[in-house]
């Protein structure tokens, strides 16, 4: 059966790789895609990679018919997302991508993002989407919020590791190395290809970075004690991709094992033989993550190196395979396309 | 109906590209990979992205048991392929995806690869695959040679104006770029990363470019009399991708009509609007050929421009596209998905 | 003799290659910077890799005092340049770094920058800079226009073919791959690295290139009569560099000993051997020049193939050459240092 | 006063860096230059970028006449190196850039590199190369050996905090991102273009790098008990530059302060405004290292960001500031120009 869905703000990289994804999925319709700026123009001209499609033209938010459609992406910026999802029918299925419904609290909201939410009660009710540790009550859910993508990547990790207790909750330090696509189409001096090309640099460290609101939320949660890890990316000259390079206290063959048996039946989720560890070049364009688990000279000490894709397993590939589930498809359906390399 | 497939030199790009779109390709099923140096490994252990699937081990050539395989893809270097394929099963059906069957005269094969054909009955037999010019003979062949990636391009652009007679032929001029995944997983100084990025240089130039031999053939043929082009590839810092920007005397009017006429059903080729020029972003890990043509300030001069990715339709996506043909299945299948971007 | 000098626009590309060439100069100050929009900030904060050198803060124009001043390097936008200068001291010697002086005819600029030209009289003075074919007159200008980088890679490959009357002049196309950096610090969306990198594609082509002025300007007054060259620029994902293939009819050994004759004396042009051909990589972060020439199987066509760094060779280096012209200085003075590789 | 000097292994990559560097270094002039495999061929030949200058052509190591050379830079690989110079004339100043001589102690040496030391004579002799910190020794040195370009870049962050004792010694994690050319013109798959860029992964994790061996070494000395570091290098889609994440448990104003008081008079090391961190853009090509502190929201957290450019102040740099020092020359000389940026 095909499920008709609608793209909210289908101009930007996560709209762009939703349709990408939906191009080759057995169950999803694209009915409808909206870009405010550019209302009215062909997807073939904001992205001429899709020209082979047919798709519907972009369109504003408020022409859209929602009568016949079953669920929306809202790829659209952070703030704006939940005054248009508030707005929207409450009947209709809603994959959030934005930061808008990942923090719970309303004042961890306040705190991370720098004003309150406007829409607590919306907040109230959305599910965190990281698929494989919120599979029921995403099936169940009417609003799903998309993770971070570097979020994601640090909880795949360590999730199993803090439920298990085979970790030092108090020294876990994140070192991530992020592509740039995960900045999104803005148009920053730092992010043209003059400026950032070649060569690398830290940017929010100092326990500043907004993901740092899922990593508390999420981590605490599963402790039953406030978790609060350091977390230092560096912006790399890549497009997709993200490395999670996570050093904890820990034995490191019990931590291998312990992700190995966490993720065994997991379609997307693979742990590499314990010593091995994972590139990004090996997830590019896909919806798998890579594991990786390594010893050190000082007994104790553990090295995780997590890799997925931002654009797929870290949010467009993430909000259709929660999609799936609300919508009572095969959970990996359209979603099993292998990496591209090189 | 489930068709089995070999892949013979599954180590190199190409083998690994074949193995990547065969994992979605819903008729084809992986029987057998070899690869003689790296036989006994696992394709997870020569390619880390295709970690995901469940796939034979490579093995040597002798050891395959080609009894139950209904086709073999062919991606060995040139010369030993043709050694290889005069050994196998007359009954097997060939994708070749080397330069070894695409001349047909064994007196050109020798001019352009400097030594005397070994299997000049199987190259008489052979079907040149370029598909959308010859698919009646491919889909009775036995034996498809696949195009080389440069050559397809710059035929994708000139074909039709040939056949049409709409330009003249003794002032074709094509300047390729090319990305660097075309030059193979071979160990040269000039393709080490430290080397190729962030510069561009020419090579094979001045009429010496492997390829001329295919243009010749194909465009000599088409036109009823000898037709030699001018032909300079370049080398650029990017993975995949061919652009040919093609140098033509003729009415750009007629040029861009003609071509949009020939492609208008052809699902793969995509003619875009006069004036507009296509890039290699837009074609990326895909099986889409986009052409766009301009004009000059000085009339009766055009500029056709050609893009591809040479590992996709410009050979593995290109010997699917065959293998579908001679095998009866659906002429897309498997090659739908969408380019990647960005 | 240390000369001081002013840089006007120092918050762009151009403008901060002219500060890291002098700042290993031996006759130069830079005893000025402005910036309009930076105005107060220091250079460290708006360039940090000149973070080691003691510099004046960015200032506006208007505050600057060109009493003691030698020397203005004006790296200002088109058309904001001509304005500019019209204000400034009419003692003080000014290197344009803009396209505002390079069109003598003032028809000429209107026709191809699209408004009339604010300083006539100004542009009746200038004097065009491409070093080595105008010294005497660069020697005694007050005001002499940098060339466009494109402009002045075509023509190092063909200036002195179209003076020796070796060539073809009704059939010379120049195919040109350009690095980013050319495009300037301009925050669009085709030069975020997201889209930019790993593709390539063709812009401004079909005679619409503005640096087509120049060439027709330079290569017309050359041959004593109009010369029109098709010419088609394609942007790389590189950095820095440009390299121009030119197709040329004429012998290729007369072409190559007509180059390497022109320029044996040269310090910064370099002809390699006949059938060379040069890579950007060569001069990268340098003010050399170098060209290869191969002939073709068709007898009486040539390649010539021509690389320099735009930034350098292409803009900041030729404006320093031609400074130290006007200054009296050694005319390599600051500009032998050698490219950087890899 | 002008010194002649030989390159001993000048077709590599940090041979070629000398070269350029001395090319135009004020006191230094290159009399000889080695390449075993390579011998017979001009510079020009085997790396185009250096075909302005007037060098001798490459030879055997046993065709140098050393009677009229006062230093020989030798850049050849580990183990070959110590051969080597145990061969040379006694009286000849050496600065080596292999690892053969990093390590003071035999045993260290054997156990990191996997062999026996050849030379323990002369690995008693020889002073290590970080320029800043073994000064007198150096000046005095006959015998110099460079330090590793992940070493040097770890060490500047970290040896005033050790020797300060201002963070815990226990707890030391130097995360690392390398450019590609530390590899050196090693044919290797991992190093191809297609396979490297625009990806990334960890390599030698687990306390297993060569490194940890000068580490060790340098940090146990300043401490004056062992101390261990945890170490993990990642290779990254660029061709130089590295950057050296580093944790550690001390007050991050305090780290602050003892780095920018231990460096103020440093010509070529720049501490940043506390929390500000580098980029290894802003280094590429020069002899700068830029160093950045920042705390955590963690108390007693610090973070020091550290870059250089491994083939200038990672090795060919650092080899011509110490040879500065033996010759008796200004310490600067030569090593003063600006970062390439874009």
């Amino acid at each position: 059966m095909t499920h008709n869905v609608a793209i909210l703000g289908a101009s930007g990289y996560t709209g762009a790789e939703l349709v990408r994804l939906i191009a080759t999925h057995p169950d999803l319709r694209i009915a409808a895609l909206t870009g405010d700026r550019k209302a009215g123009m062909s997807m073939a001209e904001v992205f001429p990679f899709l020209r082979h499609l047919d798709l519907p033209d972009l369109c504003k938010i408020e022409d859209v018919d929602f009568a016949g459609i079953d669920l929306a992406f809202c790829a659209l910026p952070h703030a704006t997302s939940q005054a248009v999802i508030a707005a929207l029918p409450r009947d209709l299925k809603v994959v959030d991508l934005s930061a808008d419904f990942r923090l719970r609290d309303p004042s961890a909201y306040e705190k991370w993002y720098g004003k309150p939410h406007s829409a607590t009660d919306l907040q109230d009710h959305a599910v965190y989407g990281l698929t494989e540790f919120y599979r029921p009550e995403i099936s169940a859910a009417r609003l799903v919020a998309g993770t971070g993508c570097n979020a994601a990547t640090g909880q795949y990790a360590l999730r199993p590791l803090i439920e298990a207790g085979v970790i030092d909750l108090d020294r876990i330090i994140i070192d991530l190395k992020a592509g740039v696509s995960g900045a999104g189409r803005s148009l920053k001096e730092n992010l043209l290809h003059a400026e950032l090309s070649e060569g690398t640099h830290a940017y929010s460290a100092g326990g500043k970075h907004r993901h740092l609101g899922e990593f508390d939320q999420e981590f605490s949660r599963l402790a039953g004690r406030p978790v609060h890890v350091q977390f230092t990316p560096h912006l790399l000259p890549m497009n997709r991709g993200i490395l999670a390079t996570v050093y904890v206290d820990g034995d490191p063959h019990q931590v291998h094992g312990t992700l190995a048996a966490a993720y065994a039946a997991e379609p997307f989720l693979k742990v590499l033989p314990f010593g091995a560890l994972p590139s990004t070049r090996d997830i590019r364009g896909s919806n798998f993550v890579h594991i990786g688990v390594t010893g050190d000279r000082m007994p104790g000490r553990a090295v995780v190196v997590a890799v997925l894709d931002n654009l797929t397993k870290g949010s467009s590939g993430q909000a259709i395979q929660n999609a799936n589930l609300m919508l009572g498809v095969d959970e990996t359906a359209g979603l099993m396309m292998a990496p591209v390399f090189p």
